[in-house]
């Protein structure tokens, strides 16, 4: 099988799994049961999260963990909470006091299907059942281990990572001080992007290396190749909103240019971009190269990211 | 000193002393200073956390976590991380898409003194703040003991307590479903309540156990005590709404009889709410009986809980 078609596999494979597991988290799950779950919010908690998500930050939680010999169930337990978190960021995004999205993956977005009120509460919701889900001991029977998990995902999602770097991006828009928007320089827009993206997917890698205990070098591998992968993402992701086709993104594009928005494609220019993309993937390249072949997926989904048209 | 004056000058050394710690765990904290926080936000997060609160929480889990002789400072960094969990709350029901207040603590709501983004964020902040906090080595030594507060804490703040709570207090006030108030009958007010205020109150109680190691007693004393301590506290807060002096409570009142709101005061009469508040204080009092002298100042903090005007 071609690495790429490998890579494929694995990351719907991963999906399913995911799905599987946060249907019966915020399910059929005796813990659960418990806990006395207002029907409406568990509903749209699971509008939020199910079903139609690629999955990239679990696969990368999964995959990286792999290199360790980590049971494929505790990267899932962790892989599951990280997708509740990204879940969360998106339902807050869309809101119209936000970004005013009425589209998501080709669905409503949860205030449209929902309610706003709903929509706080569902992504409040899903944040906090992200640290549940890495306290319990299915995440890793090493109390350390689930701890330095929980650290890490709450700086990489808090006001020095996502949550942070969504307020720059509504500032950078004019959203504040009279409305003037911000002319951004490159390095700007860097450590925007690095907060408001790169954060939780850099996380999603150096959760393997916590996961799977590894050694210092081991974990610093890990980190180039998430903050590699996670710029790969954002240029992607501003090239779709330029390029891409809306019946595939699943979402309007033409937003950034229409709000004046700094992007590294605005920068750089759709060409600068895509050889920036080259230069990224083989700086994830480069920096897996210690685990050779056992890597190889790893590798395939930064040229994924890279290439990718959805 | 008699036992309620000992107990205001125990709580204004811990709202003190969780003021400064706040200030400096969102201010010059070295690990905050490599956060890289964006102004506005951190401002917004500052303003909804510092200075106006009781700290009713905090004080609970530090003078619970006397009873096992944990060092104060200990006690002072989750009941920090806890005070995070309770001020998020307030500037997301204060939004206008959930309660609509502009007044909080007779200072213009987070949402008001800035804006509805900013107001999101910054309770997406804290939330998520509060995890980094109790995940810290300074909050106690011990992993294990670290990882059993975050997820007591995730339990009692999510879709099973208190954002949980948020969603049936809306429904009952016919946010959703066409409009049609909730008839609610007094145990399904009791179940509101414990989930909506009830559970980060228990929380506080439970935090002391566990960050002092008691034993399986000691925890389930101070879990009834809990449980007691949140009840009253609900019932008190609504008498206050129908009695209160709105320039002593710093916020509106009659809200409650206004929006045809069911609770125990509306279920009891405000003679019959009086009267459960003194079997409640009863409770927490009996609860704490195998502690003995130590835990007069709990006892007291029952009683002003049930009597106060503020």
């Amino acid at each position: 099988m071609s690495p790429t078609a490998e890579f494929q596999d694995r990351l719907n494979a991963v999906a399913k799994d995911v799905d599987v597991l946060l249907d019966r988290l915020l399910g059929s799950d005796p813990v659960a049961e418990e806990l006395g779950r207002p029907a409406r919010l568990l509903e749209a908690m699971r509008y939020a999260s199910l079903g139609a998500g690629k999955r990239f930050r679990p696969f990368l939680m999964v995959e990286t963990a792999a290199l360790f010999a980590v049971p494929r169930q505790h990267a899932l337990m962790a892989g599951a909470a990280l997708e509740c978190v990204h879940c969360y960021s998106l339902v807050h995004d869309d809101l119209p006091a936000m970004d005013n999205d009425e589209l998501r993956r080709g669905q409503p977005t949860v205030h449209k299907a929902f309610d706003d009120a709903t929509a706080i509460l569902a992504g409040d919701g899903l944040l906090t059942f992200a640290f549940d889900i890495l306290a319990r001991p299915e995440t890793h029977p090493n109390p350390a281990v689930r701890i330095d998990l929980a650290l890490a995902l709450a700086r990489a999602a808090g006001l020095g990572g996502m949550v942070g770097g969504q307020m720059l991006d509504l500032a950078a828009e004019g959203r504040f001080d009279g409305g003037a928007r911000q002319r951004l320089g490159a390095a700007e827009v860097a450590r925007l992007q690095a907060m408001k993206t790169g954060a939780l997917l850099k996380f999603a890698c150096r959760a393997g290396g916590l996961l799977g205990q590894a050694t210092p070098a081991g974990r610093e591998a890990l980190e180039r190749y998430g903050a590699a992968v996670g710029q790969a993402f954002q240029i992607a992701d501003d090239l779709l909103d330029v390029e891409g086709d809306p019946a595939l993104v699943g979402k309007q594009t033409g937003k950034d240019a229409g709000a004046g928005k700094a992007t590294m494609v605005a920068i750089l220019g759709p060409a600068g971009a895509k050889a920036r993309l080259r230069e990224l993937v083989g700086e994830a390249e480069a920096a897996l190269a210690p685990f050779g072949a056992a890597a190889a997926v790893l590798v395939a989904a930064a040229k994924f990211v890279a290439e990718r048209d959805t």
